[in-house]
């Protein structure tokens, strides 16, 4: 079932209010899921090229956007006692994370490395998911 | 994008062969994710409710199995340098999880606890689908 | 053996060079680890209290600081082709959750609450530390 | 402060009883935060030496072995509503995780590869760690 199906049916069951624009939250959890699953492949894939060398930096920055975006995901599925602080600032760090990792990415799919074309789509859906919620959240 | 489909589209893009079955393999990491958000949000969702003093063993479960499922599929999501004794330990220990949470939260589903329901249905599915995985690495 | 001496060796066997303030870098690893593993017992700590319902919020903000904590460390870990804005926004989200948990930790720390009082200064040891490290960089 | 002091003062915090032995419990947690910063430290080094394409298998046992001592490290935290089969399982994917890293950062190790040699002392200082809660768990 894709992810943001389960989110859709867990918030319809969430006991209290929340204020979060619920179609911007849906997404942002489902991007972040996408994007550390992306990240996470991206690495492994990069590791069983030749041409691993030229792609050291690509797998660390990866390596840490799988990271924050597991994180963020996590942070951002919570609705109970919501802190603003909290939630902003991990959402900034996400959407650097992905900003660095999908620059880096762009970079080897320009070049014909397939897996960083894709993770590096990801991670401009992720940095667009995370940017639109913290507008949303003011 | 559903993660299945992000999965899909990185297994296209690796490049060396890969053994492991691959349908058998996107569900496994799709239903990971699914059940570690859900656990995520069942936790978030029972310490929102009035008689979270009666969910504390939910909570803990849903804790420890979106822990183990995060961390499963990472694993199963890397397939250089596959070593199956690794892939079958954490397998065998997300089934485990996913039962005892599975277990923990029908029985507050059976109760009317909706998101205890939904959640219990995501820890059946990943449960299974871990199985199915094993069997087919043997 | 203690996180920072681990740290310590292999820093030593770090095979290229880097810039960052060696002695700033151990301490924030180790109080990262340190605030992870305080903030995932506090929350257990909490969810076994007979006035859980007061604690709920506590609990919720304990969770996100030991994420959040857990990816710092993994991210200031990493020095290979060091990124410096990831590093920056990841701290700084770092000290936002380890405020936030600390504020709401303090407050029952001050009413005999003695594990919300450990958690409290473990919170506040790895926001300076994070500060710290995060003048260093610049 | 070492990890195990925090663990110490939080298990002393706790409000209720436990029934696992104390120092095995405070050393399991103390190895697997240790061998959790080995594994991703050791991944990073292994990125930035010139030989990485000999060095692939070890980061991807690298990667493995620090997300499951991660995970296996809050399982283990966690006293509230304890689970033995959650338990005992996790503890044998963390055994196996840090032999099959163990054995191959040990060859490493034996070549002159010195984070390789210190994070296989982690990796088996940790499987035994596990080894032994796991025999005092029964």
């Amino acid at each position: 079932m894709p992810v943001a199906e389960v989110v859709r049916h867990m918030l319809d069951a969430y006991p209290r209010e929340f204020n979060v624009d619920r179609p911007l939250l849906v997404r942002c959890i489902e991007a972040c899921a996408d994007c550390s699953e992306a990240c996470t492949q991206c690495a492994d894939d990069c590791l069983s090229e030749h041409s691993v060398q030229e792609l050291v930096k690509c797998i660390r920055l990866n390596l840490d956007c799988a990271d924050m975006c597991a994180t963020t995901g996590r942070v951002v599925s919570r609705q109970t006692e919501y802190d603003a602080n909290v939630t902003r600032a991990v959402l900034q760090a996400c959407i650097t994370a992905c900003r660095s990792c999908g620059d880096e990415c762009e970079r080897h799919g320009d070049h014909g490395m397939e897996h960083c074309r894709v993770c590096a789509e990801e991670c401009r859906r992720c940095e667009q998911a995370c940017q639109d919620l913290l507008a949303a959240i003011g």
